[in-house]
C-alpha cells in the first residue's frame, strides 16, 4: 500500500525553508507516484486540528513557485506541545494514516519530535529536517536557512559600511541571534582591510559590558574616523543578563522559555547610552528586525540547493526509523547524516571559540574561512576616496 | 584651454549616486581628453578646506568600481553653508581654478548651489545633479536614489508579508521620508490580491492620528488573521506635529532645520502603544533604517543607468550656463531637462493626490502604474497554503 507521509514547519521562517518542503513532496512522488502528502496548515497545530492539505494534488509548476518563496508556505507555530497537545497530535497523526511524519524545523522543533517518538512506540516514523537562521543546531556544520540570513546581513555590513564612510559617525546594528553569535559573525565575512566595517563585532558567546563597548568604539573612532559595530540582540553580561533586559529593566519570554529579544528596544536604549558617553560622534543604532531572516533579495544559491536536499534525504530517512539530518563537512565535501532525534532536540551549539577572537572583537581567519565557504563572493566594489 | 571641473555629493547616500560621479567623469574626459575632473572630499566642506582628489588620474576599470558601489565615494556633508562658509566655498573653487561645479544632491544641495551661483556673479556655472531616495525633488518624475531604494523597500515588504502569513501577528515597518511619501508608498508596489500585504499604508501627505491606526488594523485583522503596516516615519497629525515627537516628546533637528525622525524611537513607542491596545496580537515594529537607502544587495538597473545619464548631462549642461538637471517622463518616454537652480532649491515634492487613496490607506491604480514603471517585475513567487 502507498506511504503517507505529513510535513509540517515549525518555528520562525528562512528564505529557504520551502525548498526543503518541495524537495520532500517530489522525492516522495519520485519513489512513489501514488504516495500520499499532507501538509499541516501552522505545525503541530494544523495537525492536532485536522487542518491538512493534500500536496500530492499541486502541479510540479506551483510547487516549483512556493520553493521559491521565502518563509514557511504552510504556515508555522512557536507552540511547544505539552503531554496532552502531544496526544492530540498523535490522535491527529493517526487519523491521517501517517506513515512518516516530517517536521521542518530548528531545535525545539526536534524536542517536539523526540516527545512524539517516545509516545507513539514505534508505530510510525518522525524525522527532523534542520532549518534555522541561527546556525545552532548541533551535529551540523551548518544548518539551511543560515547562509541566506548570512547573507544578507553581509550585505547590509558592506552596504552600512560605505554609507557610514561618507558621512561619518558610530553605527550599531543590531543582527538576530539569542545565544549563537554566527548571524552576528557574517557581517565580517566580506571584510577585507583593517580598515573595513564592522570593526567590532559582540557576539552571545563572550561576556559583554557597556563600559567596555564604548571604550572600543572609542579607539576605532580614534583610529579610522568612524566605526562600525555588529553586536548580537542576545549579548548578555559577565552574570548571564541579557544586555536588552539589562537596559530595558523587563524581561519577556517564549512559550519555550527563551527571552524574547526582538523590538527595537536594546537599540534605542543603546542609541542613546552612546550619544550619552560619546558626545562628539553622530550615533546610530539599526535594528535589522524580521527582513534579515527572509528576505527575497538575498536567496543565496548554495542554501536553496542543501534545503531542497534536505527534503529529499527526510523522506529517504522516514523508511529507516526516526532520525534528524545533519549537515556535515569533512575535508571541503559536504554530506548528510543521519542522527539520534535526541542528540540534536533542546541543544544549542555556540560558535566556536576558534572563529572569534575575544580580544579583539573580531573574526579569526578560521572562522573567515567558514563563512567564505557559505557565502558568494564578496561583490566586486571599492571605496578609494573616503 | 582645458576646462576644470569640481565635482562633490552632498546629503545622504544612494545606492547609485557614484554612477552620477563616474558619468560625469567619464564624459568630461570623452569631450576633453585634457579635461580636469577635481572631486572634494566631503562635499562643500573637502571645497573649503582644500581637500581635494584629481578624478582625471583614475583609470577606467578604477572608475567602473567605484560606479557600482553603493554610498557617496568622495564622502558627503550635511552642512549648510552661511555666507561666510559661501566665501570660502568660492575662493577654494577660485583656488582650484573650476570653471564648473558639479553638485550631486537633493533640494538642500540645490539650495547651497543657488547662493553660491548669485555670489559667483557669472565667474562659473554650478549645476546641480539630483539623487534622493526621498523622491522629493519639484520638476523630476523621478530623481535617481529612488528606484533602489523603492526596490529594497518592495522587496523588504514582499518578504515580512510572507514572514507574517506564516506566524500571523500585526507588523509595522517604519520605512524612511520626512516630508514625501514615495519610499513607503513603494512597499505596496508589489501587492497583486486584497490579501496581500501591506494592507495599510501610511504617508506624511495624510494626518496621522494613531487611535485611526488601531482601528484600521483591527479591521484588517479581523478580514485577513493578520495585518502589515507601512509606515513613513514622518506621518505627523492634523496640526502638524511629527508622531517621532508627539510619542517620543523630544525634537531634534539637522542643521537645515529640518527635525532628525532617524533612530528606532518612533517604532518602540509605536510597538508599546499597538501591544497596550492590541493586546490578543502578536505585534512587531521594525524600523528600517540606512539599509534601505544605499542597500548593494537591491541596485535596480534603471536607477544605475539613468544615474550615470545624469553625470553625462552634469557636464553637458555646465557649458550653457547653471541649471538643475530633471528627469521627466512624457508619454512614456524619459528625458533629461535643464530647469533653473531656483526652481529646485529648497522645495519639497510630494506624493501626488491621486497616487494615494487616504481613505482606503493604499496605493490607488495610478500609483501602482507609477511604481511598476520604475521597479523591476515582481519575482514570481506564491503563498498558496496560509
Amino acid at each position: 500500500m502507498a506511504r503517507t507521509y505529513l510535513i509540517a514547519q515549525g518555528g520562525g521562517p528562512t528564505a529557504v525553508i520551502n525548498q526543503t518542503l518541495v524537495g520532500a513532496v517530489l522525492e516522495a512522488r519520485k519513489r512513489d507516484p501514488k504516495a500520499k502528502v499532507l501538509g499541516a496548515r501552522y505545525g503541530v497545530r494544523g495537525i492536532a486540528a485536522g487542518d491538512l492539505i493534500d500536496l500530492s494534488a499541486v502541479g510540479e509548476a506551483d510547487l516549483m513557485r512556493i520553493a521559491r518563496t521565502p518563509s514557511s508556505a504552510l504556515g508555522s507555530t512557536r507552540d511547544k506541545p505539552d503531554a496532552e497537545y502531544c496526544e492530540r497530535i498523535l490522535a491527529g497523526l493517526a487519523k491521517a494514516s501517517a506513515d512518516a511524519f516530517i517536521y521542518i524545523g530548528g531545535n525545539d522543533t526536534a524536542g517536539t519530535l523526540e516527545i512524539l517518538d517516545r509516545a507513539a512506540k514505534g508505530s510510525m516514523t518522525f524525522v527532523h529536517a534542520p532549518k534555522t537562521v541561527d546556525n545552532d543546531l548541533v551535529e551540523n556544520d551548518h544548518t539551511p536557512g543560515f547562509p541566506s540570513a548570512a547573507l544578507f546581513v553581509a550585505q547590509t555590513f558592506l552596504s552600512v559600511d560605505f554609507d557610514v564612510r561618507s558621512l561619518p559617525g558610530v553605527y550599531v546594528g543590531v543582527v538576530m541571534g539569542r545565544n549563537a553569535g554566527f548571524l552576528t559573525a557574517s557581517a565580517a565575512a566580506w571584510r577585507r582591510q583593517e580598515n573595513d566595517g564592522p570593526h567590532l563585532v559582540y557576539v552571545p558567546e563572550t561576556p559583554f559590558s557597556v563600559e567596555k563597548l564604548i571604550a572600543d568604539v572609542s579607539a576605532v573612532r580614534e583610529r579610522f574616523g568612524r566605526c562600525v559595530v555588529a553586536m548580537s540582540e542576545g549579548v548578555a553580561s559577565e552574570d548571564g543578563t541579557p544586555l536588552a533586559a539589562k537596559l530595558s529593566g523587563r524581561v519577556e519570554k517564549d512559550p519555550h522559555g527563551n527571552v524574547v529579544l526582538s523590538g527595537g528596544n536594546l537599540g534605542v536604549a543603546l542609541q542613546e547610552r552612546l550619544t550619552r558617553d560619546l558626545p562628539k560622534a553622530r550615533v546610530r543604532v539599526d535594528t535589522f528586525g524580521y527582513p534579515q531572516r527572509a528576505f527575497i533579495g538575498a536567496v543565496n544559491p548554495l542554501d536553496s540547493q542543501e534545503a531542497f536536499e534536505v527534503g529529499k534525504q527526510a523522506i529517504a530517512a522516514s523508511w529507516t526509523g526516526s532520525h534528524s539530518i545533519a549537515i556535515t563537512v569533512t575535508s571541503g565535501k559536504t554530506a548528510m547524516k543521519l542522527v539520534p532525534l535526541a542528540s540534536v532536540a533542546a541543544k544549542t551549539r555556540l560558535m566556536p571559540a576558534e572563529f572569534f577572537d575575544a580580544s579583539a572583537n573580531q573574526i579569526t581567519p578560521a572562522g573567515m574561512a567558514y563563512f567564505a565557504r557559505l557565502l558568494p563572493a564578496r561583490p566586486d566594489v571599492a571605496a578609494p576616496f573616503v
